[in-house]
């Protein structure tokens, strides 16, 4: 057989375990589930000198992004107790979300169930393998894992902790598969679906892994693209809550997608706000349009510093007129990611909440709580832009779909 | 300009009015839209003269699908009675679906939105043109159909009635535009989203059309492939029931997706009531396998039997030892539509109903109940058989996606 057929058979046997897999978790219990997941933090704490030096490996021949590479005793804890708080979460597969009787009489119930099997495409951060495998096993589903090759040791190595946790709970192995090879052709089989078995493709990572993944995906995909996120100053802005929250949303980490990219300011009180925003930016690079140029001196914006995702200290100032001009501006540029309003007027709020179509729209804080844990679902997958299935952070309830339970007591269809 | 760049120049014209019409219906209450769909209905009434006029013609140059194309008076009524019902259903557009304040103190409510623009590709038969127009305005969505070419002039006449009903309630035209051409590139121009205007595009129609639009769409599609439906008939199943129940679901109409197309028997009670059950299957051909075969004299049933949606009076049997037989059969074979079990154990139909993953599954009812309207959704714009987004019957609620809305009291993120 050539290697390209035998990684095919290869990619093919990982989605048939993944599919008994599937099926077998459909009768155990989500507290086993949650002690899969207990045991799976227990085994990364224990395994931390082997996952250290795996990932000593890895950073060792990696060229690009090895801070995100890099593990150290601190970096595991932090994965193992991720797993602890996956773990705790109630479980809500099985759970009936509604129940109703309609006219014809049957008595028909929506039951939440997993999504089935899950293929995660993803970079060089070590620690998604730990998350992807807690959150699809939080929600019942089997997931593949396909890390980026220069992250491949440490992802084994966290791998064989993950399923010795499995093990220790007495769940099956194949809930957990890690693709046994760096082969980029395995993330193509991956894309073509295995057969059949994968339901759901995800990607984590930059923007051409994105792209290339929804592009080429056979297999329905829930990523997002971009973040292109706005915060706008209206004129009824609480100065001091302004200058806080802008600062944040830009500075608090630059390199988040819910990092803020634009400041939209009303042209009433960009003169009084502005430089005490541009002095609470501190070292932020500012690129303005005019107006703002003339009030704190900064780079010429252009055209393409409309629709940048920087992921960088540096922030497009724009002033406008009022609330229309922010919405159009935002229906322009906004990648359907994250939208916020500082504003002490209400009814202005409640326009741009209402009128702005963004998976997030925030009245009155950072954009930088775009994010899982801060909603409060215990961790997060990713978060989706696309407005099917799941919008916003991915966490566990997210990862599920549902079935139409129907009683009919006999019922024939007249 | 070349023809095919005029048609891409009308498409995409198509694409930015819908855009336009999408962010205009968010600020348009739910009555309006509501006086929308009656006033939809009425037109239909009034222009059933030439809608019929207009049918003739498509009817006179079809050369196949004649019936589903074919209107009269009672069908123009049977449309606009439809709308009638979608017009007087609830709006759930801008409904709390959830509210709750996490760890982090900030107040998140998960609010309903519609989607935005949709693409719907179908085939010859003409009520679709109303009820997804109608079903897209229910839910704020704005649709762009494209009818089958046999089908033309009887839509651009409901159209019509369509548009003087939107104009009557003050609608924006551009809430609902038909493909001003037969032209079979507008279906690719369609695909590829007219410049990321369209959001999902939902096709309906047989095999070859649901198939081709999934294979090539650059944008998510919401379609169901096949209904291979099974009836499960357990050793526990009181018999009248169970003769009933199968029949129904396989007779009382074969061509529609929820029809059964494999009886699955327990071979404890098929010397009993197969005899029953073939009497009261009445003309339907019987495809059996050799225990079947003994107790009722019928073909025999090969391997692709097993896997053939008939659509038609044809029902393939099977005799099995049990529970675990028949749910093993249906994860082999099953395209996860909808399964029955006809049982009086409870606990055999609750395992049944547990770990069947199936769009709908049923005790004790006919598979035929699979319909948007039989579950009290006032329509539907078909059944999904994926397990992303929608499941099921896609009524409006399911041509909804939502948004979190977070009121942050002035929180920057720690």
């Amino acid at each position: 057989m050539t290697p390209k057929g035998k990684l095919r058979e290869d990619m093919l046997t990982i989605g048939r375990n993944a599919r008994t897999a599937a099926d077998a978790l459909r009768s155990i219990p989500g507290e086993q589930r949650s002690a899969g997941i207990s045991a799976m933090a227990r085994h990364l704490r224990v395994s931390t000198p082997a996952i250290l030096a795996a990932n000593a490996k890895d950073v060792a021949a990696a060229t690009r992004l090895v801070d995100r590479l890099r593990l150290d005793g601190s970096r595991v804890e932090a994965m193992a107790a991720s797993l602890d708080i996956i773990a705790a979460l109630p479980d809500h597969i099985g759970e009936e979300m509604a129940r109703w009787t309609p006219p014809s009489g049957l008595d028909i119930s929506r039951i939440r169930t997993p999504i089935g099997v899950i293929g995660m495409i993803y970079e060089s951060r070590p620690n998604v393998t730990a998350d992807a495998a807690a959150l699809c096993l939080r929600s019942a589903n089997v997931v593949i894992l396909r890390p980026g090759s220069e992250a491949f040791a440490s992802c084994q190595a966290i791998d064989a902790a993950l399923q010795a946790g499995l093990a220790e709970a007495g769940l099956p192995p194949h809930v957990v598969q890690l693709v046994p090879t760096p082969d980029r052709d395995a993330v193509g089989l991956l894309l073509e679906g295995l057969d059949g078995a994968i339901e759901l493709i995800i990607p984590r990572g930059g923007a051409p892994l994105v792209e290339r993944v929804t592009r080429e995906s056979r297999v329905p995909t829930l990523g997002h693209l971009e973040g292109l996120c706005h915060t706008y100053v209206h004129a009824s802005a609480d100065p001091a809550m302004a200058v806080e929250i802008v600062a944040n949303a830009k500075m608090r980490r630059t390199s988040v997608c819910g990092a803020t990219e634009t400041l939209l300011i009303d042209r009433a009180v960009a003169p009084s706000l502005l430089p005490r925003i541009a002095k609470a930016l501190g070292e932020c690079e500012l690129r303005g349009d005019d107006e703002a140029r003339a009030i704190v001196p900064m780079a010429q914006a252009t055209e393409a510093d409309w629709s940048t995702e920087y992921l960088a200290p540096i922030l497009a100032v724009r002033t406008v007129a009022g609330l229309d001009e922010a919405i159009a501006h935002i229906r322009r540029y906004g990648t359907g990611h994250t939208e916020a309003i500082i504003a002490a007027d209400e009814a202005a709020a409640l326009t741009f909440l209402t009128q702005v179509d963004a998976a997030i729209v925030i009245h009155n804080a950072s954009t930088q709580f775009a994010d899982g844990r801060e909603f409060g679902f215990g961790g997060e997958i990713g978060i989706a832009t696309g407005k099917l299935h799941a919008r916003g952070p991915v966490g566990p309830d997210q990862l599920t779909s549902f079935k139409y339970v129907v009683r009919g007591g006999g019922r024939a269809r007249p």
